[in-house]
This record gives structure tokens, sequence and C-alpha cells, in this order.
């Protein structure tokens, strides 16, 4: 979908244009007219022939030029005809300011599955419904019933609310400045997908943001945004995600189901798609501001410049919390310190430069913090105090910002006697802050993008012994039979077809047979006897345990007498050899659980008894990759009692992986599965002695 | 000691007043005298004879009048002498403004002692050394060199930052009211502690604050936090702790040690003391403006009313996320709220009154709200769209918040559009925020001191069987040896005197007796050859294990007669008859850690493999009473796997609990404990099967 014309029309028509002062039809006209917008602008309107001074047309069709964009604020019943209309026109764009669709239940769903439909048919790219529209400064371009145009800057944004919009525009109006502000309303044609990877490849873009209630399709999500960090001019992406659903973790018949709810779905996606999440609507704003006036760190080591100590110990804190490192300065930098700050000073990170510090001494610190090479970003705290010159200190910072290729965050603690100093350091790009510790949160998620750049693929797993068509036979019988879930036998046997490890079981017939097959399993085994008649096997002492492969043949004449004795009457067919669980195994979980419309998340963590009370487990969307298994594997908390602790042998990691792998490759084959669970996966030092305890297999209802 | 004189002096000498703009001697003299204190001020400078106006004087002993207040700022090796003459002068109270004590190294440190023993030689309540000083709106008192003299109002503050003070007068100077406003400097003689006694006591004081980087003497404080909370002024508490010390957590010879940092140390003691934690300087502010404007809700039931769908979507998942419930609105509720509200508004929880909502419509809703009985608290967001009233919404809140007690707070998400409307809304003392999620978070812990104060006691746990002598002997003979470790031996003998199940072991020396013993034990026992001769047991068939107590007698026979087989010149004194553990019990770690001039915490959590890499563990410090140590058992995020879970029998709770106050008294007794690991500790549905595996104890250093 081309989005050219949209986001840079040449014309615009505006259907619904008005002369009633307060309408939405009026104040988007005037919007539009107002900015210094230099394309064509065409109200429609049948009952008048002038508008805001401009020739009013009373249909699409009288306008005798070709249009751009359509911009629709006309009843939502008559959207539908008015689209239509548009695209006869041949115009290759519309917005739809209009409400009433989806957001008002069944009607207007049908409504807007309608528009949907005309705008596929005729090729349009179409903003809303039930939006605000847009606004694109550098244009002098607001296409919006917005009030507030903002500042022309680097800043991508798109939200699901428009209410959202507003408030930011208002609460941002003097601090950000945007390239794009997109208000996307019900996305009834573009989405979040669309726009992020239309920003992705536009060079006057420097970080893209957006507020979600929800997504789709996460594959691509994840593509574009691996992509557009790893290309030359690596942009950022930073989302708001709200409304966590319960209703998505109730009904799950799994432990994966139970375990993955649906905030930890979005958080495993935006970990997966390089995309910082921001914890809060502040948080959000925080992050633009230091985005979009910051370049990437050299890595995540962080030197305080303060004038009070117990700032300088709460920024401290701040930062450990947020994943930094308190950067060791260099001795060179140190000498350089001592000898232009007083005695008393710390010439240590956080340098305090005291409380009597005028902006000369900040000045003379940050020059040589900014050359120190142990250092890759600097925060200066500035507090009130009697001599403090806040906007001089301001100027010192603006101008050695303007010198380094640091990132460099200022924290002005103060209100009454800052707002001058506050106000200069906005205006010339330096993100402010009144508090250490929200500029620290902040720091702290713009080194986890430089980590991110700079992570190194892992060689992928060679996956050999994959038998897919005969796992589509079993399914396939599940599916003719209407079931959804797998049976025992099913389950294990879908699963041995993609390599997983299962106890072996043998039926045999004779005291040989079973001699045979014990010694080829080589473990202890149990025996346990085949016969239609018997129920309960443990009670008619049809069950023998941790018997020595070598007394196989002797346990097995023992079984049968005994049953005999016990059950003169029962039929017996023989017995099954079963492999025995060896000692000290782990217990781990592997799981699937589908996500509508988003994708299907691979789940692992801890295992048995523990899974539900520590819920210590991790996920991840398919398709991914070696180095995604290996962050997983890495980052549940018992990962120590994994790889070895206090001299015990670890468990074959590198196996583990190739097992998380394998069942990758079956959700990525078999999309219909809606739910599995192995639980446990018993898992050894030696990747030969992993089995599969128990697993389940549920299938989508209703797949053909 | 008596703060009165402090805080409310009738009279103040300045002892290194200063005409010299811009020093401290002049700040602070000018701020005394410009604000409207009604007391009498008397300069004491030996250089000149008027001063401001006033008579100065050349030494205290000259003023003809008695004093209740010294100020003291004058060079640190001076300020021993001059604090002499304070005291014989009969002055109760006196500041130390002057820096260069403690903070500046050894020398300092020794001078701070000299200052310490002359305060207490003449009984004076002395602030600071190298503080601000203090500040008392009400009194129109600044006596410090702060520029900004707050409001009056109901908070005491106090800080041991003064840098922090300067910063929060001046971000909060038209935000927030003050009763005292105290710079507590390096704490010699006032420390945090006799503060909050004195101000927990103040009937004008409704919110105590302070900012600290370490405390002392866990046990006052929890008393204080406790009984100022459950007296019928109830004054919250709210704290800003920073300065987490790696230091704390280094050199740690156990498991509790090792896992409880000295964070987790003040997490532990502000909730044991009910001392709200602030997450930050932003929250510690947010906090104190709803504290100090609203009563304490009934209960955790939070209703939002809203004009835009996305921020009630951030605000409920910041109330879930903050421990609070999503209020349901009572049926008369929704049906009034239907009668005022459009067709197309919400009158589920959030209340969506919708874009166009001008300030009637709030205020309807607001009025209904405010008397529905399944709402405890009320947040309002506003957002900035083109019909809003900021200016009349503002004064429909106020109105409403005047006339109920419900906690009301507002989020008015603008800053263009709004600076009137957040303005008018401070002024009238509702507490107002940007952003939705930080609102929540503080009604959070509005509710959470709520639910302090409902908290019902727990029956106290009757310890009998406890032998305190014979642990005393046992420890005495260990510092007797100039030892701090004790022996396997000693230790299981220690913790045996207070209760603590062991497994049983005899030595036997006949067939016979070790019949008797392995019977009267009753279990299945492990048998150990005894002999001087004989280092590796096994290697020499010494030991048997799961020996049924009947055979016990048989089994002896065999032992002796195996290693007199395999080791035939060793000399054989007899056998231990040792009690086996049964099967699946729950493996837990019980523990003590000192916390220097802190106190010493109980520790409680998950033991065995487990206790490092999940950290399932819980603190609080003793003494504590049967209600915390309910609250650790039940706060583990393995509380679940003790109680019993998916049909499993539980743990004995009750049994678990007299165990962990078994401890608490062990440690009361003997505050010599550095540290004190039971890992693990086995547990079992029945406690008197519950038996201690291992445990080490050690003892503080050069105790007497």
């Amino acid at each position: 979908m081309q989005l050219k014309t949209l986001f840079s029309p040449r014309s615009i028509a505006v259907i619904g244009a008005s002369t009633k002062i307060g309408s939405v039809g009026y104040t988007l006209t005037e919007n539009l007219l107002k900015n210094g917008y230099a394309g064509s602008i065409y109200p429609i309107n049948p009952k008048t022939d002038n508008l805001f001074g401009l020739p009013c047309y009373a249909n699409i069709f009288l306008i005798p030029h070709e249009i751009d964009l359509a911009i629709i604020i006309v009843p939502a019943n008559i959207v539908p005809l008015v689209l239509r209309e548009v695209g006869e026109k041949g115009v290759p764009s519309a917005i739809i300011i209009s409400s009433g669709f989806k957001e008002t239940g069944e009607a207007g769903k049908k409504l807007e599955d309608e528009i949907t439909l005309i705008s596929k048919e005729y090729n349009i790219a179409l903003l809303g419904p039930n939006c605000l529209g847009f606004l694109r400064p550098s244009l002098g371009l607001n296409a919006s019933f917005a009030k507030i145009l903002p500042e022309d800057g680097k800043i991508a944004f798109f939200s699901q609310s428009g209410a959202l919009c507003t408030a930011i525009l208002d609460i941002t109006h003097d601090a950000l400045a945007f390239s794009h502000f997109v208000s996307i309303g019900n996305k009834a044609v573009i989405n979040e997908n669309e726009l992020l990877r239309f920003f992705a490849s536009d060079k006057n873009i420097d970080v893209i943001s957006f507020y979600t209630e929800g997504l789709i399709d996460s594959a691509k999500i994840i593509e574009t945004g691996r992509a557009v960090l790893s290309q030359s001019d690596a942009k950022p992406i930073i989302a708001l995600k709200s409304g966590t659903t319960p209703a998505g973790t109730q009904a799950s018949s799994s432990h994966t189901g139970a375990l993955a709810g649906s905030d930890d779905a979005y958080e495993a996606l935006f970990k997966q798609a390089r995309i910082i999440r921001a914890t809060s609507l502040e948080n959000l704003l925080d992050l633009l501001s230091v985005f979009s006036n910051n370049h990437l760190p050299e890595n995540n080591r962080v030197a305080i410049i303060t004038n009070a100590g117990g700032l300088g110990v709460l920024a401290t804190d701040s930062a450990i919390d947020s994943g930094l490192r308190i950067a060791s300065l260099g001795e060179e930098t140190k000498k350089k310190l001592r000898a232009v700050l007083p005695p008393s000073a710390s010439v240590n990170n956080p340098v305090d430069v005291l409380g009597d510090a005028l902006a000369l001494r900040y000045q003379n610190a940050l020059e040589i913090i900014a050359v120190d090479e142990e250092t890759d970003m600097i925060l200066v705290i500035v507090t009130p105090q009697t001599m403090t010159e806040d906007i001089k200190t301001a100027e010192a910072i603006i101008s050695i910002k303007k010198h380094y290729d640091k990132p460099i965050v200022a924290v002005f603690a103060g209100k009454k006697s800052f707002s001058a100093g506050i106000e200069l350091l906005r205006k010339n790009n330096v993100a402010t802050f009144a508090y250490p510790e929200s500029s620290m949160m902040v720091l702290g998620s713009l080194a986890r993008v430089t980590h991110w750049r700079k992570q190194i693929a892992i060689p992928p797993i060679k996956l050999t012994n994959i038998d897919q068509k005969k796992a589509e036979i079993i399914i396939a019988k599940v599916k003719n039979e209407s079931r959804t879930a797998l049976t025992e036998k099913e389950t294990s046997g879908v699963l041995q077809t993609y390599g997983f490890p299962f106890f072996a079981t043998y039926e045999v017939r004779s005291k040989e047979e079973a001699l045979e097959v014990a010694q080829k399993i080589g473990t202890n085994v149990a025996l346990k006897i085949v016969s239609p008649d018997i129920i309960h096997k443990s009670d008619a002492g049809g069950v023998m345990l941790g018997v020595d492969p070598n007394n196989a043949g002797e346990a097995y004449d023992r079984l049968i007498a005994t049953v005999k004795k016990n059950a003169p009457d029962a039929k017996i067919d023989g017995a099954l050899v079963v492999e025995m669980a060896g000692k000290g195994g782990k217990e781990l979980l592997l799981g699937l659980k589908k996500e509508p419309g988003l994708g299907t998340l691979l789940v692992f963590g801890l295992g048995g008894i523990y899974v539900e009370t520590l819920k210590d487990i991790t996920m991840r969307f398919i398709p991914l990759s070696e180095s995604d298994i290996d962050e997983m594997v890495r980052e549940i908390k018992s990962f120590a009692l994994l790889s070895g602790i206090r001299g015990e042998t670890g468990i074959d990691v590198l196996y583990l992986k190739e097992l998380l792998m394998r069942l990758a490759k079956f959700a990525l084959d078999f999309p219909e599965i809606a739910e599995l669970d192995i639980n446990p996966l018993l898992a050894f030092p030696k990747g030969n002695d992993f089995r599969v305890l128990d697993a389940r297999i549920r299938l989508e209802k209703n797949v053909a």
C-alpha cells in the first residue's frame, strides 16, 4: 500500500467541510487553511458555493482537478456512498474522521467492513474511521481537528486513541517536535504495521513511536522492528501499550496457557521486535525527549555531575536499577578534574562539584568528562543553592552538548528558581527532567537499544530426523474426527516425529522377547501386564518397577505367574517393557500458545510442581532465531540451576535449545496448534537422557 | 529529649551572624527577620555592636535574657568551644549549621564526637551539624539559609540531604504546605527516630515524611510507626530511602547473609513499621500531595471518570498494578448516571463522559459516584478536547471534594490549555497530575495505609520447652574459646534447647541396645560405625542405610562383622543409630542476619537448591509479632506449595510459624548472633515430622 499521497498530498478534498463554528467540518477546514499548507484545498458541501473564500463543490466529481487525499466528515451511514465516489474519482488516499463504526457495536461493525471492502476495491490508502486525522508540521499541514500543530521535528507518532493525541500535543507543545503525528482510529485499513514499515524508510525520521491497545501479526512487527534497528540510520521504536485484557488468560486448559497472559505476550513481542516499551504515558514522553535529542551511546556507562550529594545518590541507585553502570572515570580525567574543582569536591563518579558551584565549574567538569573514554552518557544534576546560576549553567550544557556526540541529559531539580534555565534547555534540544530517577530510567532505555544493536547472531542449530508427513497424518485424523484434543498416544507420536525423546515402550509376549528389549533399552525397566480384562494393573500384581534389564526375562515369568494367580480368569496378552526415568533430572516446561491474530508463543521455564507457584518462565513469538532461544534459556531465574551450581553438573543446555528449536519448527509447520504443554521434560547432563514425561496438544476449533 | 524549645523557640541567638551579603551568617539572620517571626532574635558577632538594626553581642553570656535556641554558624574547629558556652548559658537547644565534621573524614569525625558529648553533658537538643536548619511557616520562622519559606500546612518533613531540602522547596513552592521542614545534616544527636516520635504526638500534623540514607534501631522505628498509624488521628509516614550500599551484601558466609541485601532489609523495615516507601523523589512529592489533601479511604475500590477512553484504559491498568480494585458501580448509581449522561456514554467504570463533556456533565457524574457505596476513591481524568472547560471542571471537582470524605484526585492531561485549571485545583487542595499512572500509584499507597489500619492481630503462639540457660552455657564456651563459628554439635545443641527438631542419634554398644533405640526412633534408621581409627566410614563398610528398626539388632552385628573384616586393626567402639528423613519433605530456609546498628533480621523462604537461584525469601526485623510471622509465611511466592496445591496435602504451617517464633525468641535472647542458617528445614504435613537437616551459627566478633 502506498502512503505517500496520504502524508504528502498535493491536493485535498474535504467532504463535509462546514461553516458551522465549532463543528468538526469547520475546525478541520480551518486547520488545513491556517498553517501554511502549500497544496490545493477543495471544500465539498452541496449547501454552498463558497467556503472560507474558496469555491465549494457539491460533490467530488465536480472538482476539475486530480485529488491526492479525501478527508471525509459526513455521518457514518453515508460514508460508504461517499467513499465509493472517492474511489470512482481515482483518489488514492482518504481519511474517515466520522465516528459511528466498529466502536458502536454490531451495526457499526458491518458499516466498517463495508468501507474496508470499498477501500480494497479501489485500492484507497484509508486512515480511520473514528480518528482525528494527522499533522505534518514540515508541510504546514494540520489535516486533523486537533488545535495544536507541533513544531517540525524527527519523531513519527501514531495512536489508536484520539484523546491521547490531543493530550500529548497539549502537554508537549513546547517540548517535542514531530515529523508525523497520526490518529489511526479504528484502523480499518491502515494499522500499526503499515505505518511502522512506511516510517522505517523515511530518512527524515529519527524515532518512531506509537500508542496501541492491541496489535496483529507479530511476525511482521518483529521483522520491521529488527530491520529498522539494524539499518545504518537505526530508528528506535517506542511503544505504549495498554489494555491488558484478562479475557486472554481465562479459559485455558494448559499450564502454558494459564502462565502466558496477554500482557506477557506483548512484553515478549516488544522485546523480540526490539521495541522499547514505555512504562507510562510520562515515561513515553520522557523517552521521546531523550531519544529525539541524543545519539545512541557507545555503551551503558553513565557519569553524573551534581552540586548535591543526596541527588547523586538517588541517581546512582536509579542507574543501577535501570541496567546502567556507574562509569569509573579514567585517572587522567580525575587528574584534570582535580585541577579545576575545589579540594573538597569529589572527582569520583558521581562527580560532586559542591553546593556553591557556579556555571563555570559545571562547564569545566563537563568538558573533561565529555572526552573521558570510560563514559558513554552524562547526567548533569543542578539543585537550587544560594549561588546557583541556572541560565549560565544551562548555556554551558547546551554548548558542550553541541560539540560532543555523547548523550547528555539535565536534571534541574527546581521550579520556582529554574523556569528560565529549563526553558532555555528545552529550546536547545537538551532533554530536561525535574527528577533524577525518571532521567536514569530513560538513559537505561537508550543503552538498551545500543545493546540490541550490538548483539551477535548465534550459529543456527541444524534439525534432522523430522518426519513432518507422519505428523500430518496423525493430526489430519484428529481433525477428521472433529476432535481438538490429541490422545496421549497421538501426542507422543506427533512429538516423536519431531525428535522429542519419550520413554521407550515395547509390547512383548515371551520371556525371551522381554529380555531382548530390556537389554536394548539398557536401563532399569518397568513391566506392566497387558490384558483386556485387567483395569487396575497394580491391584492384580501386574506392575513391576525397577527391574534390572538382565533379569527382565525371569521377571516376565514372575509377572505372568503372579497375575495368573491373582486373576485366574483374565486373558493375558503379554506385557509392556517400559524404560524408567533416571534419577535427579531437572523438570522443565516447554509449551506453545496461540494468541489469536498475533501469533504463536513458544514458552519455556521451570516445570513440575514449581511451574504455577514460581512462574519462572519466558516466552517469544515464532518464528524465532537461535539467538532468541539462547536469550530465553538464559533469562529464566533458574538458569543457574540448569547450567550447574555448587559443583553440580549442569544439564545439556545445547540439547535443550535444540528441543526448543524443534518445537518452534513444529509450531510453524502446524499453525493449527492452539496449545501445547510438555511438562515436565526431564533434563539431564547428557542430552541422550532427556525424556518427555507428560505432554498435551490441543488444536484450534473449526480449522479445516 | 525535649524538642519543644527547638521547634517553638521564644528567643534565638545567632552565633556567627554576619553583615557579609551572600554569607550563610547573613542569609540566615535575614531569613529569621523577614518572615514575621514573633520571638526575640539576638545576633552574636564580636566584630560589631549592631546588626540589621538589632543590638549585637560579643558572646552569648552578654545577652541579658534567657535563650531557647542557639544557631551556630562558626568555623568547625571553634564549634566545641561555642557549644560549651551555649550549654553553660543554659540554652536547651541548638542548631549547628557549620560543616567540616564527620562528612570530611577522621578529624571531622573526632570533632563531631566531641560536640555529641558536650550536648549530652548539657542536655542540649542539637540539630546538625552540617545542615540547613529548619523552617516553621506557622510561626513565620525560617531558621535556615534556604530561600523559600513554604506555606503553612500539615506535613512534617525532614531530610538527611540539605540539597534535597532546597530542591523540594523550590519544586513544590506553590503546591505543598508544611508544618515543619527540617534539615537534619549529620544527625550527631537528633536523628530520624527522635523526630518521628516528636511529630507523632503533634495534633497539627497529618503526614510525616523524611529522606534518609541510613537509619538505626529498627525496633524503635517499628514501634513508633505502628503506634502513630493505630492512633485515632492516624498519621501516615512516607519515606524516601537511597544509598543501597553493596558493601552490606559482600563478605557473607551464610545463605541468609547473601540473600538479605541491605536494601531488602530496609524494604522489610518499612513494611513492618507501616511506612510507605516512595519509589522516587517524584513519587515522594506525589504522595505528599495526595496524603495531605485527602482522608484515608474506606477500602481499595477506585472509580474513574474520564472524557477519553484511552486514558481510562491506562488508568485501569495502573490501578490493578497498584493493588487497587476497579469499583463495580451499584445498579442505582448506574441508573442515575444513565439519566444525566448521553446514551453513548459508558456508565460502567471507567465512566466515559465522552469527548464533548462540559463541566456540568463531570459535576453530575461526580455527585452520583461520590455517594456510590461500592466506590472508595475517585480519579477524574480530563483531556483537552475542543469543548473542554478546564476552569469550570476544576471548580466542579473542588466543590464536590469539599462536600465528601472520599479521596478525589484529578488528572488534567494537558499543559498549554490547562494551566489555569491546574492552578485552581492546586490552590484548592486537589492533588493534580498530568498522567494517570502516577496518580493511581499514589492512590494505591493510600489504600495500603487503610489496609494496614484494618489488620487484625493474630493470637499469640505459646512457646514451651525452651532451655535458655543450657544454650547460654554452650555459647559462653564458644566465646571463651574466642571462636565465632559454632561447631555442628554446638549448633544442634543450642537449637535443640529452643525446640528445633533434629534427627535422633544414639550411640550404642550392643545388638540389644541397637534394637532398643531403633524401635524407640520408630522409623527406618542408618547405622554408622564408631571408631577412632576409621575416617572414611563408607569405604570400610561402616555405614548401613534404610534399616528397618526391627532388624536393627541383626544389622548391628552385620555392621561390626563387616568392618572387622575390612579393617581388622581398627578399634571399634560401637555404632551410631541415626533416624532417617521421611520422603517428600519440602526444603525451607530459616535464618537470622544482624544488620549493624539497625537490628537483626528473621529470614524465611524456600530452601535447598532453589534458595540462591529463585531467591523466594522474605524477612522482618526482630522483635516481631505473630501477625508479622503470618505475613512472612504468606508472602513468599511458593506459599501455595506449602499450603498444598493440586490435591497435595500442605505442610503444617502452624508449626512452621511456631519454629519461626522460636527463632525470633532465640535472636532476642542472644543478640550476639551475627548470622544463622537453617537450610534446609525439612517440612511435612505433620509438625512432628519436621527435621533440621543442616544449620550454621556465627557470632559477632569482639563481643564480651
